[in-house]
C-alpha cells in the first residue's frame, strides 16, 4: 500500500464527480437453507446491471481473517491505512454529533443501563430507553463535576451518550466499564498505562457519581463507558486528493468519522431518500460523495436476514437517482461484511464495483460475493477503493518518468 | 513485499537461464466496435499456446489505480519497491546514452522547441526535428558556460537531448519548465527546496543562453528542461539475484534503466530482430536476459489500435527465436498497461506468463487480459516477477528452517 501521504503528489483536481456508495455490511454469507447469501437472494436488476458493465472485485477492510469496526472500515475505504490510522470509538462518536474535540481532549462512548439493587447489570442497554427520556438523564450527568477535568455530556441517541474530559495530561490508555455480559457488576475503569491514570480516576468518579444521580430510578440507573480516545492527527483526505468532498450519513459515528477526514458534512434526513435529495441539491457544489447506507448493516447486525435483503432491494430500488445525476464514477462498496447468519460484522472479503466510461465490463453476471470474487479488480486492499476510484476519474496523474 | 536489499540470502547462482520479454504496453482495454482489447484482436497462436503450459496471472505495476511511467514500471518487474526506488527522467536518458553521471551530477531531459517572436511556444517538440539537424545545436548547448556549474549536453534523439550540471551542492528538487501547453511561454525552472536554488539558477542561466545561442532560427529555437534528477543509490539486481545479467533494449531510456540497476547493456541495432539477434549472439555469456520491445507502447500511445495489434502479432511471430534457444524460464510481461482507446498508460493490471519445466499450465485460452485474471499466479505485484522466475529457474533456496 502507497501511504495517504505520498499520493498526493500525483492527485490532480478534475471537473470530474465521483460517488462512493458505502452500503454499511454489504457482504453476506449464504442462508443455510436456500444456499444464497443476502446479495444472491435479493432481486438487484439494477445493481445487477451495473455490475456487468463495471471493474468488479472484492476488498479486504483490514487484512484476511481481520474483522474490522465501522471506523477502520470505513477509513481503508477512505484511503486510511487502518492499522495506522485507529480512531477511537468515543472520539467518532462525539465528533458525529458535532461535539468540538480538541487535541488533549478524552472522549469516550457511555451507554445508559439497568442494574438492580446489588449493582449487577440486568440490561446493558437499559431496554433501549428513548431518546426523549434518556436526553434529561444525560443532562444530569453533564453536571457532574470531578476532580481534575472539566466533565461534559451529550445525548447521541436512545440509551447512548458521549462524556467528554477536558484537562491537562489525560491518556487515554483506559480499559472500558462494560463486562459484555448480564447479572455482573460493571468494571472499574483501569489505566493501561501510567500516563492514564488520571483518566481512569475521572471516570470512575464520573461513574460513581452518575450512579448517584440516577439511583432514584429503577431502570437506566446506572452508566457504562468504553472507547476513551482522543482527536487522532489524520492527513484530510480532501486535501490529499485535491478533492472537494462532502459526507451524507444519517448516522452520527459517520458523519464524525466523515469530519476527522476533512469532508463537509451535508445535514440531511433520516432516510436513504433523504441522503438521495441531500446528493441531488448539493450535486453542482462537490466533485466527491460519501454516501453512507446503513440498513443493510444494522438488519444483519439483528441477524434478520430479510430486513437485509429488503434493505439491499431499496439501494437497488434508489440506486437510479444516483445515475441520473451522470457521475463521471459511481464506486458501490462496504466498509465489511455483515452476515445475518452470523449476526455480526465478518472479516469476509466485500463485494466491490466501479462503474466509468473506462471500465469494460468484466462480464459477470450479478453484484455477489461469488460474482465479484472474479471480477477485473480482483481481491484488493479496501485502500485502493480510492485510488482505484480516482483513476478512474482521471484525477491521478502518471507516476514516475 | 520483501524488499530487494533481503532476498539476496536465499538467491543462488545456477547455470539455468531466464529470459524475462518486457513487452512495453502490452494491457490494453475492448475497443468500442468490437468489444476486445488488443490482445484479444491479434492474432497470436504461438503467445497463446505458450500461455497454455505456463502459469499466468496479472501484474499490478505499482499500487491499484496508479498509472506507472516507464521508470517506476520496469523498476517494479525487476524487483525493486517501484515507491522506494523512484528514478528520475533526467538521469535515465543520461544513462541511457551512456554518459557517465557520477554520485552529485545533475541530469535533466531537454526538448528542443520553438517558439514565436514573443516566446510563446508554437511547437513543443520543435516539429520533431530530426537527429541529422538537432545534434549540430545541440552541440551548440554543450558550449554555454553557466556560473557555479559545468555544463554538458548531449543529443538523444530527435528533439530531445541531455543537460548534465556538475558541480558542488547541486540538489534535484527542480520544476519543470514545460508548461505542457502551447500558447504560452515556456516556465522558469523554480527551486522547490531551499538546497535546489543553485541548480534552478544554473538552469535558468543555461535556457537564456540556449535562448540567445538559437535566436537566428525560425524553428528548434527554445530549449524546455524536466526531470532534474542524480543517480540514485540502488542495490545492483546482478548482486542481489547472483545472476551474470544483460539488457537488450533498442531505446536509450531502457538502456539507461538497465546500466543502473547493474546489468550489462548489449550494443543492439533498432528493431526487434536486431534485438533477437543480440540475443542469440550473447546466449552461452549470461543466464539473465532482459528484453525489451518498444512497438506496442508506441502504437497505443498514439490511439492506433490496429498498429498495437500488429506490434504484438509481430512478438507473435518472431518468439519461436526466444523459445529455439530452450531458456529455461521465458517470462512475458509489461511495464503498465497503455489501451490505445486511451492513448496513454494506464492503471490497468497487466498481463504476465511465465514458462518453465514446472509450470503447469493453468489451462487458460489465451494471452489476454481476461484469461489472465483466471490464471494460477493471480493478481500479484510486479515487483513479484522476479521472485516467480527465479524460483522456477531454481535460483531461490528455501526461506527459513
Amino acid at each position: 500500500m502507497i501511504d495517504l501521504v505520498y499520493i498526493g503528489d500525483i492527485c490532480q483536481a478534475t471537473p470530474s464527480k465521483i460517488v462512493m456508495l458505502v452500503v454499511d455490511g454489504l457482504g453476506g454469507m449464504p442462508h443455510p437453507e436456500s444456499g444464497k447469501s443476502e446479495l444472491e437472494t435479493a432481486s438487484l436488476p439494477n445493481l445487477d446491471a451495473l455490475a456487468r458493465r463495471s471493474a468488479c472485485g472484492l476488498t479486504t477492510p483490514v487484512a484476511p481473517g481481520v474483522t474490522p469496526g465501522s471506523g477502520p472500515g470505513h477509513m481503508a475505504l477512505l484511503g486510511y491505512d487502518p492499522v495506522k490510522y485507529l480512531m477511537g470509538r468515543g472520539v467518532l462518536e462525539a465528533v458525529g454529533i458535532g461535539v468540538d474535540v480538541r487535541a488533549g481532549d478524552v472522549a469516550a462512548r457511555g451507554n445508559l443501563c439497568t442494574v438492580d439493587g446489588d449493582g449487577l447489570l440486568v440490561d446493558r442497554r437499559a431496554g433501549r430507553i428513548l431518546t426523549a427520556e434518556s436526553a434529561p438523564l444525560v443532562r444530569k450527568l453533564d453536571a457532574i463535576e470531578v476532580t481534575g477535568a472539566e466533565v461534559s455530556a451529550y445525548p447521541v441517541r436512545d440509551h447512548r451518550f458521549v462524556l467528554m474530559l477536558r484537562g491537562g495530561g489525560l491518556e487515554t490508555d483506559v480499559s472500558e466499564t462494560d463486562p459484555q455480559a448480564e447479572g455482573i457488576a460493571p468494571l472499574a475503569a483501569a489505566a493501561l498505562s501510567a500516563g492514564s491514570t488520571a483518566t481512569a480516576a475521572a471516570a470512575n468518579e464520573f461513574v460513581a457519581k452518575a450512579r448517584r444521580a440516577l439511583a432514584d430510578r429503577d431502570g437506566a440507573n446506572m452508566v457504562m463507558l468504553r472507547g476513551f480516545s482522543t482527536r487522532p492527527s489524520l492527513p484530510y483526505m480532501s486535501r490529499v486528493y485535491k478533492l472537494n468532498s462532502a459526507a451524507i450519513a444519517a448516522y452520527p459515528m459517520y458523519r464524525g468519522l466523515a469530519r476527522l477526514t476533512g469532508m463537509r458534512v451535508l445535514p440531511t434526513g433520516d432516510s436513504f431518500d433523504d441522503e438521495l435529495d441531500t446528493l441531488v441539491e448539493s450535486w453542482a457544489d462537490h466533485d466527491f460523495f460519501f454516501l453512507h447506507y446503513k440498513p443493510a448493516d444494522a438488519a444483519a447486525e439483528d441477524g434478520d436476514f430479510d430486513a437485509k435483503v429488503a434493505a439491499l432491494e431499496e439501494v437497488d430500488a434508489r440506486i437510479h437517482r444516483i445515475l441520473d445525476l451522470k457521475p463521471d464514477v459511481l464506486v458501490v462498496a462496504g466498509d465489511h461484511s455483515t452476515p445475518a447468519v452470523m449476526g455480526a460484522h465478518s472479516w469476509h472479503p466485500v463485494p466491490f464495483l466501479v462503474s466509468s466510461l473506462l471500465t469494460r465490463g468484466d462480464g459477470i453476471e450479478g453484484f455477489t460475493e461469488r460474482n465479484c470474487a472474479t471480477g477485473s479488480i480482483g481481491r484488493v486492499s479496501a485502500t485502493s477503493a480510492m485510488m482505484v476510484a480516482l483513476a478512474h476519474a482521471g484525477k491521478l496523474r502518471k507516476y514516475g518518468p
